[in-house]
């Protein structure tokens, strides 16, 4: 591959994703194509990811139809590995980044999270030496540990944030979105009413992180389905919860509808 | 330095050192030279792979000796960083490869060290992008740690180890020589002496792990200035202390000359 760079001359554009693709993924794979000479994408459901007692087992797959989705976008490359290429017996190496970034919020609730993200991601830039990676904003603590991963370890890669891409009702899609029941999915417009209102509150000057989150947790509170893990006013990027915003701020909330575990963020600015 | 490696279709070789260098270094980028167009050398004291007491503020530097040195044998580039450079405020990312590997012998007695190491290296890495890397067999242990980070984390870069270059009187060479006062320079001939009776046991027919650790044993017995940390006979690749030795086997070990920690180690084979 390494060589194969060499002798072209190509931007690439890499897409990791989990599969059972929805319109967010798709989104990160234009912009890939539109940015790119070669748009390379990845189908790798990270079992390091998950935390026991997760949904890796359950997780939902699709290799057939997520194929031809990427085939009609025009992706120039997929690679779907098995656990067993990625992670060969004996594979004891992390890459991590340490500290609040990845100890707040989802990782609050999902020890080890992060540091499988990085390891695999790391993995994947190594195998694709990509010019640029896609990620959707819809997991912003993510794309805030990865920013700071590529910076710190000079991987020298453009990491693009895409647009959280929503349905009609506002909830952000999402693969788990599959696990609703029908009074689950209706339910579930709650995060998105929630992040709404802490929008609304900014925009009307409210600048205490302390009412914004209130805000939020108000309208969680109307849904009885609904059973927060957080509900959070951080720093976009260093993910330090805010007592007072005074430039741009990430508004999110995980939250369980039913089994379902929702998460999503939208940024205050 | 991506764009450039993409425009032209060099193969680049790095050297990475801590500097105050000797004979050992020189010999890797001999090395490095002659199988590559361009080798790249790095001199850095990478506070990171020191433990809490240890040496890193009187870790021997000549930075000026060093450059003179380097130019003498035709180093193309060389890479002088600051500890500010590399890790900048809030630097809080790790590589680390776990288990036996790095937590025996030389982790044991200095933990984190190995962490330290395979941050820097991963750093070094992304930024030369170098198609192969020397490191000194001297170093058995980080040797077997980075052939498994590369590996694991699809690297794509050759890691060529080139052998331990050593004094008349067989002690290996070693920055940290220069703390040895002359008692101590003498004694510590002691290191390659047990790992001489080792190797000639094991020609003589000894396969006991047991039996080649007590040949080592004994002879550091004999120097009274010699304290040892360790004395192993482990396997090349995994460092598993080994029983008995059915393939080749690292016989190593770490010894403290009056202040001085050296280690040294022979393959058997």
């Amino acid at each position: 591959m390494h060589e194969a760079r060499d002798s072209i001359d190509q931007t690439f554009g890499l897409v990791p994703t989990m599969g059972y693709l929805h319109e967010g993924h798709l989104s990160l794979v234009r912009r890939a194509r539109a940015e790119n000479d070669v748009c390379v994408a990845w189908i790798f459901v990270n079992p390091t990811q998950f935390t026991p007692g997760e949904d890796f087992e359950r997780y939902p797959r699709d290799e057939d139809r997520d194929t031809r989705l990427l085939e009609a976008e025009g992706v120039d490359i997929l690679f779907v590995p098995s656990v067993e290429e990625i992670y060969p017996p004996g594979f004891s190496t992390v890459v991590e980044v340490r500290g609040i970034i990845t100890e707040h919020l989802e990782g609050q609730f999902r020890p080890g999270h992060f540091r499988g993200v990085t390891t695999v991601v790391s993995k994947f830039f190594h195998i694709m030496q990509p010019d640029r990676a896609y990620f959707g904003q819809k997991d912003a603590q993510q794309v805030a540990v990865i920013k700071k991963l590529v910076r710190e370890l000079d991987f020298g890669i453009e990491i693009v944030v895409c647009p959280t891409v929503r349905e009609p009702d506002g909830l952000a899609m999402s693969s788990r979105n599959a696990y609703l029941e029908r009074s689950e999915r209706k339910a579930a417009t709650v995060l998105y009413r929630a992040l709404s209102a802490a929008e609304q509150l900014f925009r009307q000057g409210g600048r205490r992180g302390g009412a914004l989150r209130t805000a939020m947790t108000n309208i969680l509170a109307t849904q009885p389905q609904a059973r927060p893990d957080y509900v959070s006013v951080a720093d976009p990027e260093t993910l330090d919860e805010l007592d007072l915003v005074t430039g741009r701020a990430l508004a999110s909330l995980a939250v369980y509808i039913g089994p379902t575990r929702l998460i999503d963020n939208v940024v205050l600015e």
